[in-house]
């Protein structure tokens, strides 16, 4: 083996778009996800953890004309430079994993298989403020099972997870819409070709930014966009595009109302009257369970995805208002979403497998709750048991022993202990709600000092000066008391 | 854009040395990180999630003078076929990407720096039975802490943690050896010359492998190994090999017999004496907290590793005894391991930067745990509702919506109802407690049955026909009575 040559020092940074986390905002996930997986599994899901590497042929995202995958994967060869081995690449979502997942393991898995999973995926795109190439994802899947009951089901867990996290009911709805109504509405259209069809489609999926009037335009003649540049329309007729828009502002005061209307953008279609009795069954499941249009209601304006999927989709939305980082107020959005795909599993066995799920956006549910200030309490430091003297190194452990012992959250300072001052400031630094102090003259007493470092800081904050003197900022006690002492000061009961 | 070629069906494959997981293989995997979790995080370390993609310049495999990197990490180059970008990895470890993070955010953390970090590493490995290229590692490590009193935190952290997963007191023993001690010796052999030097590390890491018997032909004149091929020796005479072997069998009956051997073992090296303090030391920081010989041990045949770490190194062995696959006994043997690195850091910044940590083979303590039948139940299946009448679809959904809230698991069968038999099948391959059956007639008369699968099962394992009698495997119960009915079934209670 050739010796490597002297470099120079490696930069200390992550690749560009990936970050590293810390502290709190590990356990914050990892609590949630423990909530979100509890809920998953009271409805009869099993967990799946599948490798986060897939063959590229497996993720199906490989052009054989191009000599290497880079099409929003991170790929590379197995094997050495001869270059012969397998394609592999990271997993780019939990879905298409799970796809190859039924297809391998189907003799094995029951019918229907109701999975979730949870767990970072990763994209190569070009990274973006708040952007990141790898990310946490949390998925429910139902498999194999045809009946609108499972999608029906979909969104009554949604409902539940959204509130197990700490979403109050009211603040947020989910909206089903269901692409077989849209089917039906191009149908009733009778546009001549496919790719004036793609073109209607590309359109509606604009319907979120450029709203009724935009779509209108850009289904006639087409439109100034936001940067001056002409967009050119799909050239219909004010009346051949009237299905679309009467589809995409269907939504009524109530799930009937909706319904009415869809079934008249719809016409004759079988399939648009297929999709909207779908909608309606899901809608009596659903109230048969509780869950009402507060939660869970018809929207024909979710167009989000609509491309991707089969049949039914649905959105979470949250609708409190935050304030954005230039202090607007604005609507959070949406944190979750999901549908029926059929055809996923079929490029494996040829055959058409059902299956239906949802994909919550774990980083931006968390940035929901934080923004909300539902975020949980900032995890508390440790108590430092401070190093007066290296020479009692072991009455310190000792002492931190015992306080673990007790359930207390506690460390003794390891660095180096010359400066008294640095060993505060590194309790400060950690957010510890306490230090103890006990140097060659405490041990002779049997005593040790507490300094409560809460107090320090709610003073800093806003507690009175009454306060201050009712609670003592350091006390001395005996070192028996310590536990109970620490105790006191954690609980808050002066 | 070009179009993708016709193409023949993926593989639904795994890329080779890669595993999905299913159900309780996950959770339990889940719930054994959160109690070790729970244990760092009461020592006061912090989590930290580093991404699972870093720059090959960061990891430190990158061997400048071949095309890619391939000793053992899965890299691939950023940007297009020009190959311009950087190369970037997956990490195969959690220390490497530590060394990173505190390099890069060192202005921003507490020092000494506690950190705790849990998930998957990747090896670009040729795979075998049971060897897998993802596997879990679960890490603490303390940096920043010169003070051997990180060490022992570290050793007593492990024993307290083998404990909270279920390995009892007794079942399992952390040894603790010394880097420099080993030096000591090397020093007191005065081996004229570096190659030298390194032939005799390589022996020792052999110890464990060869024994005694084995070291002592190898740093001689050689020996036969087990496949018949002769392996030279280092050379030495039995007089230079004497301080090796007197410091690999230097175990006495208590820590202060071994420390006196390895005294001896040292001869006038002042690095061999300061290993022994430091060993002295740790041991004496660990009994102060209760951490006595039968849980740490001061144990000199610990040899891996030697060769990577600077200082102290340890290893938790477990010492019961399993069956192995050909019903063998043996013992379990390690299943965490670690030590102080010093030098990690230093690559970045040109600063030594004292580190010491551990890593737990999570996979290895699972199984361990399961070879001990303290692997937990097996995860519980959800009350099956049947369908007997598609029409009722909303009347079962009513159902599972109050068992669920009720805590208890359950979902109703979204699969094709035609088939009833089909129906208890599925129930049977979920691991169902039981199942619900309502058909008109039952509607009508305001009654649901229920049937017993936990009893179904325990009469197919060993119980007795009274019991069946006494327990009947099915029965016709009031609507109202449903959530009741199955909380009897689940806890047991007839």
């Amino acid at each position: 083996m050739a010796k490597p040559k002297k470099q120079p020092r490696p930069r200390a940074e992550t690749p560009k778009g990936f970050r590293d986390y810390f502290g709190a905002e590990v356990t914050r996930r990892a609590e949630m996800l423990a909530v979100i997986a509890r809920v998953y599994h009271r409805y009869g899901f099993d967990a799946l953890e599948s490798s986060a590497v897939e063959t590229v042929e497996a993720l199906g995202k490989f052009l054989p004309d191009v000599d290497r995958p880079n099409e929003g994967v991170f790929a590379w060869q197995e094997g050495e430079e001869d270059g012969r081995g397998d394609w592999l690449a990271l997993r780019y979502d939990l879905t298409a994993p799970l796809a190859r997942v039924y297809a391998q393991h189907r003799n094995d898995l029951p019918t229907p298989y109701r999975r979730y999973a949870m767990g970072p995926v990763w994209r190569n795109e070009k990274p973006g403020p708040g952007r990141f190439r790898q990310f946490y994802q949390c998925d429910a899947d139902t498999v194999g099972a045809p009946s609108v009951a499972a999608d029906a089901e979909i969104c009554a867990m949604l409902a539940d997870t959204l509130e197990a996290v700490g979403i109050a009911r009211g603040d947020y709805v989910i909206r089903v819409n269901n692409r077989k109504v849209l089917n039906g509405v191009l149908e009733a259209m009778g546009l001549p070709d496919d790719a004036q069809r793609d073109a209607v489609l590309r359109t509606i999926d604009k319907f979120d930014k450029v709203g009724e009037a935009g779509v209108r335009a850009l289904l006639g003649k087409g439109r100034l966009d936001a940067s001056g540049a002409y967009i050119d329309g799909v050239g219909l007729s004010d009346g051949q595009a009237e299905p679309v828009l009467a589809f995409l502002t269907s939504k009524g005061a109530d799930n009937a109302a909706t319904l009415s209307n869809l079934r008249g953008a719809v016409g004759a279609s079988a399939t648009g009257a297929e999709g909207a009795d779908e909608l309606a069954e899901i809608a009596t499941l659903l109230e048969a369970q509780g869950y009402g249009p507060d939660r869970v209601v018809i929207d024909p304006s979710v167009v989000r995805g609509l491309g991707y999927y089969t049949g039914p989709v649905f959105e979470a939305e949250l609708t409190f208002e935050i304030t954005d980082e230039k202090g607007r107020p604005r609507q959070f959005g949406s944190v979750a979403g999901g549908g029926r795909y059929d055809d996923l599993v079929k490029r494996f066995t040829g055959q058409a497998v059902p299956a239906t799920g949802v994909s919550i956006g774990v980083d931006r549910l968390l940035a929901a709750l934080a923004a909300k200030g539902q975020a949980g309490a900032e995890a508390q430091g440790p108590v430092v048991v401070t190093v007066m003297d290296r020479a009692r190194m072991a009455d310190y452990q000792a002492m931190v022993g015992e306080l673990r012992a007790a359930g207390i959250r506690a460390e003794v300072y390891l660095g180096n202990p010359k400066n008294f001052g640095n060993q505060l400031k590194y309790a400060d630094r950690r957010g510890s709600p306490a230090a103890v102090i006990a140097g060659e003259d405490e041990f002779q007493r049997g005593m040790v000092q507490v300094k409560d470092l809460i107090l320090g800081a709610k003073i800093a904050e806003n507690a009175t000066l009454e306060e201050w003197k009712e609670r003592p900022s350091q006390v001395e006690v005996p070192r028996g008391d310590l536990v109970a002492t620490l105790r006191e000061i954690l609980d808050g009961t002066p």
